[in-house]
């Protein structure tokens, strides 16, 4: 997929910013922030995160996900697409990993198309950090042998649905990344699945931020 | 589960030191590790990341996990508790996210049940970093919606066994970890749970260090 003629010395990194606490950054991901001649970031990144970008530096903010002001998927993959192709080392900095839930995958693989050089440096998910966080391992030997990340949030274009029911039975721990607005629905279908009622569930906001709140419960009385 | 009498100055931080890449520790991991008086470790952690420590600090090497020479997970537990009664900063310093299949629950339940003061400081899990290493996604909008991280390693006393065929249905992506030995029974398992034959795998050894290795193929091949 390289293409030779659009070849430079640019390069793309698409940087994992971590949960929300600004300290869960990589140490590589600081450097290419440190590095870098264009940053492109959205809402769900810590602001605070763009104090070690050079005061020369490009900022572009790309706004919110799913909300109207918000720049489309074409036009970021665009904007780093032209910067790389100026010759300037670009971080696209995503909140959590890049490559889980976060449309790491597409923006690599318009990237590769363009023939723009481009790296992955990964972050700490916040669908681990952020149960740290409250005190909740994902894993135990005598609990849990498996878990699961799964997007709660179902786009108006996804293909690939979520099968709650299996999942119910499938895995040990479930952790469902922008849940809250079909909470009522998942519960249900994991109930239906065969998740037992006493099945304890927290509902984590503002993960890793000082304003961490958690609410816990049961699949039985949480709704 | 804080018994007053044992509190101390000391404080106790378990610590992802990521999947390999020495760069790869968080900015609040290498604090940790340059600020503490005694650091535990295990054969799992990339050695260049004591290059943070302190010369004067203690260093604790527990071994490797699943082998003979290795300390017990009591032993363990009983040095971080005794170092941090002495007042120490200790950094238990663990390969990968403490708390996924890193024994971190079990840990932190110890230290907690001791009254020993602690705080989780999480990592980059080589769950999703080293399929990133290897420009592998994990999720992906038209693609998958699921990723389940899961151990392929079953212990003698592993009392929550991993149900392969009810997974092999339920979640999109599955990643393996420490699966290599049970590879045959794992692929077995999934096809007889009904995953296709064509469904692409990749084995990765070293992940994330300059030695990665990635080997590709189907279920219906790798064998």
């Amino acid at each position: 997929m390289v293409n030779a003629e659009h070849r430079s010395s640019g390069k793309v990194y698409l940087v994992g910013a971590g949960p929300g606490d600004p300290e869960l950054l990589t140490v590589k991901g600081r450097r290419a922030l440190e590095r870098c001649q264009v940053v492109i970031y959205d809402a769900l990144v810590n602001p605070e995160l763009l104090q070690y970008v050079a005061p020369e530096a490009e900022r572009i903010f790309v706004g919110r996900p799913h909300e109207r002001e918000r720049l489309s998927q074409s036009e970021i993959e665009r904007i780093m697409i032209t910067r790389a192709r100026e010759g300037k080392i670009v971080v696209r900095l995503k909140g959590g990993d890049p490559f889980i839930f976060g449309r790491g995958g597409e923006e690599a693989w318009a990237l590769a198309e363009a023939g723009i050089d481009w790296e992955i440096i990964p972050g700490v998910s916040s669908g681990h950090a952020v149960p740290a966080y409250a005190g909740i391992p994902l894993t135990h030997r005598a609990y849990a042998s498996s878990v699961a990340f799964v997007t709660g949030h179902e786009c108006a274009d996804k293909r690939s649905p979520v099968d709650w029911h299996r999942l119910a039975q499938a895995v040990d721990t479930i952790v469902i990344f922008m849940g809250v607005r079909n909470l009522a629905r998942i519960v249900r279908a994991l109930r239906e699945g065969g998740r037992s009622s006493t099945t304890p569930i927290a509902i984590i906001e503002w993960g890793t931020y000082a304003e961490q709140r958690v609410h816990v419960g049961t699949l039985g009385t949480i709704l």
